[in-house]
C-alpha cells in the first residue's frame, strides 16, 4: 500500500474515483455517432480521460469497474486497458475492480492482471469465495511486483447480509468478520516485505462498504493491518459521518470509493448540454467532476476532523 | 437448461471439455513464432479449434475459462470470445467459466454476457459471495435470452472448506449448503419460464466440485431442481466412481468438466510431436483430445449404470 499511502498523502484526499461509465452517465453528444460497440467503448475512453485530466492533481487514484468495460466486449475490454494507462500515465494509483476468484491454477492466471504489463493495475479486488488457494497466487504476484489486492471482506449493497452476515463460530462472528481474520493471515504473509510492513499495513486490503457504518468499525477493530477500500459513499448512501470509523485514530487506513457522485456531477445540469461539441461536453463532464471531487475530499476530510476532536 | 439437455441427449454423454489453454498445454510448436501476447493468443486459438472440430460430435458443451484469456491481456480476451462463436458454430453449448459476481448495478452490466451477442455464451458460472442482488440481473438476463448460470456451491479445491464448510446454522448447515438453499431461490424465480420448467431443472444450476463426492451428493438430494455443473474430475483427483451421487436417479443432472485431462492429453507421447509442422501438431492434439473424451465418456457413462445396476 506505499504507492497508494503517498498518493493520498500528497493529495491529502483518501478517495479514489470510481471510472464506471455507462450510456446513461455520458452526454448524449458523446454516443450520437456510437453505431458500434467499438464506437461506444472508445466515447466511453473519451469520457474516462476527461475525467482523469480533470482530477489527477486531487485525487490518489482510480478504480475502474472492469464489468462496464466487459458489457460491452472485447473492445470494451481493452479500453478498460488503455483507460487504465492513461490514468497511470498521469501519475495516478489504478485500483482494478475485477472481483476475481477462482481455484489455484486457474487463480493464478488472473493474477497475471498483477504480473503482466498489459492491464496496467496498481491493485485489483478478489473475491474470496473459493478460500486461500484462490487468493495466494494473487498475494504472491503483488509481492513480487509490488502491487496490492483488495478482498471482499463486507460488501455494499443490501443483500450483502444474505451470505456476509451469517454467523459462522459458536461466539457469533459473522462470516464476513471470518474473512476479515483470514485477510490478516493472507496479509502477515506479505508483511514480511519491508515496502509493505513500513506503513503498518500490509499489501493485502478489504472491501468493507460505507453503507454499514457499525460493521466498518467493528473489522476495523479486528482487523489493524488492513487498509480499507470503501465504496457505497454517495450514491449508494454512505455518507461522510457513518466513514470516520473506517479509518485509524490517525486518519489513515481507508480509502472512500465514488462513482456516479463523480463522473456523473454534470448531470445536475443536463440542459447546459443542449447544444455542445464533443469537446464542450467533455470540458464540462471534467469540470463538474473535479468540483464534485473538490466537495467529497472536503466532506470526508472535514468528518475526519471532527472525530479528531471528539476523541482530543 | 433445454439446451444443453437436449445437447447430452443427443451426444450420450455429460461431459463438458474445458478450453483452459495455457503455455505448457500447447505443443512447443505452436508457439515458437509466438513473440507477442498477440501471437500467443493466435497460437490458443488455433489450439481451441483444433480440440472443437476433434470433439464437437461426441461431447455436448465446452467450459473456455476466460481467466486463461485475460491472462494474455484484452487480446486474450478476443480469443476467449472468438473461441466461443467457433464453438457455437459447431454445435456446442459455451458454458463461459467467468465466476462474475458484484453489487446490483454491477451485476447488470456484467449479465451483458448473456444478453449482448458478444461474448457467444450459453452459459456463464457466477460467484454467489454478494448474496441476491448480484445474480438476479444474471437470473433476469438468462430468463430473457434462454441461457443459463451456474453459482458456485461447493467448488474443487482444497481450501474450499475455510469458507463453504463452516456451518452457519444451528442444525449444523454449511455455508455451501446455505448457498444451495438460496440457488434453489432463484431457480424458482425464473422455472415460471416454460422452457425452464418443462426439463425439471431450472435455469439456475450450481458449481460443485467431484473432489467432493459427500458434499456432492448431499447436495444433490438438497437441490432437485438444479442442475450441477462438476469441476475436478481427473486431474484435479475427482474419480467417476465418485461422481454418481451428483447425477439424479434417472443418470441426469451434472456435467463433469475435464480440461487438461482432455486438452492436455497428447503429453501422454510429447515425443511424437518433435519434428512435427504446426498443422500436424494440430492434428495430434485433436486425435489425443477426442480419444481422451470418448475414454472419458466410457468412465462416466459405465459408472452411471453400474448405479443404476446396484439400486435395481
Amino acid at each position: 500500500m506505499r504507492k497508494l499511502r503517498e498518493a493520498i498523502r500528497a493529495t491529502g484526499n483518501p478517495s479514489v474515483v470510481g471510472l464506471d461509465p455507462t450510456d446513461a452517465l455520458l452526454p448524449a453528444v458523446l454516443l450520437r455517432d456510437a453505431g458500434s460497440l467499438e464506437d461506444k467503448a472508445e466515447a466511453y475512453y473519451a469520457f474516462n480521460c476527461a475525467i482523469i485530466d480533470a482530477v489527477a492533481d486531487i485525487v490518489p487514484a482510480v478504480k475502474p469497474q472492469i464489468a462496464m468495460y466487459e458489457a460491452l466486449g472485447p473492445a470494451g475490454v481493452a479500453v478498460y486497458a488503455r483507460t487504465n494507462a492513461y490514468a497511470q500515465a498521469q501519475g495516478l494509483y489504478v485500483l482494478g475492480d475485477i472481483k476475481r476468484g477462482d481455484i489455484g491454477s486457474t487463480a493464478a492466471a488472473y493474477a497475471a492482471h498483477l504480473s503482466v504489463d498489459v492491464w496496467h493495475e496498481d491493485a485489483v479486488t478478489v473475491n474470496p469465495y473459493l478460500g486461500s488457494d484462490g487468493i495466494t497466487p494473487f498475494v504472491d504476484a503483488a509481492e513480487e511486483y509490488d502491487k496490492d489486492i483488495f478482498v471482499l471482506a463486507k460488501t455494499s449493497n443490501p443483500s450483502s447480509s444474505e451470505l456476509q452476515d451469517l454467523p459462522v463460530s459458536d461466539g457469533g462472528m459473522t462470516l464476513a468478520e471470518h474473512v476479515g481474520g483470514l485477510i490478516e493471515q493472507w496479509g502477515g504473509a506479505s508483511s514480511s516485505s519491508s515496502s509493505s510492513s513500513s506503513t503498518g499495513y500490509s499489501r493485502v486490503g478489504a472491501v468493507v462498504g460505507a453503507t454499514h457504518p457499525e460493521a466498518g468499525a467493528q473489522l476495523r477493530a479486528l482487523m489493524p493491518h488492513t487498509f480499507f477500500l470503501v465504496p457505497g459513499y454517495g450514491a449508494q448512501g454512505g455518507t461522510a459521518a457513518g466513514l470516520a470509523g473506517f479509518f485509524d485514530s490517525a486518519g489513515s487506513g481507508a480509502l472512500i470509493n465514488s462513482s456516479r457522485g463523480i463522473i456523473g456531477a454534470w448531470r445536475a445540469r443536463p440542459e447546459a448540454f443542449d447544444s455542445l461539441s464533443t469537446s464542450a461536453a467533455l470540458e464540462m463532464v471534467g469540470t463538474a467532476a473535479r468540483e464534485a471531487a473538490v466537495a467529497m475530499r472536503e466532506d470526508i476530510t472535514t468528518a475526519l476532523r471532527e472525530r479528531t476532536k471528539e476523541s482530543a
